[in-house]
């Protein structure tokens, strides 16, 4: 790696990883679509950082949403093909982890 | 990946990967040892920040500070082992970013 100078969409990845929940928010859609009150539950998050999450990661292009015109209506989300190559980033935050956080530590 | 229970280790991993400018400084540690000042200027970030920052990182045992006992006294941070080992999940970001960050979003 070249620390000299940091490449923009290096850095927009950074960016990206570092916003808090969105990790955890990608983590929970590598397992299937999801419907906001199970992630809501799940991450034990409000429900308006939740929603601003989620937007933010539609925005990027990791995250879609699909409302199924059913009644009532069907909202649920699910990750892009940028969202689901994400999964590189949290198998290698896993191994990390595995390997060098300390159970005494947390 | 399992999501249905979230690792301790993974939870924390995330976190620290997860708190701002924590990658930015780990990716100028990488290059080798940095003396406070010069990390500042390179990352453009606020000296209390940068300070508290440096420290989390030395408390999670990933950067170590060094005092040279010479006049005026010099301090360098390093990155410690499990520090080093952080580059696999910097690398991670970087691929990804470079597959799927579009230039004209950043």
């Amino acid at each position: 790696m070249d620390q000299t100078q940091i490449c923009p969409r290096f850095e927009k990845g950074i960016q990206i990883a570092s916003k808090r929940w969105a990790c955890l928010i990608i983590y929970q859609l590598l397992e299937g679509p999801k419907r906001f009150c199970a992630m809501e539950t799940a991450l034990n998050i409000s429900g308006r950082l939740l929603s601003e999450r989620l937007k933010e990661l539609e925005t990027e292009g990791i995250v879609k949403r699909i409302v199924y015109p059913e009644t009532p209506v069907r909202i649920e989300y699910s990750l892009t093909q940028k969202g689901l190559a994400f999964e590189s980033i949290l198998s290698a935050i896993q191994t990390w982890s595995q390997t060098w956080i300390e159970p005494d530590s947390i």
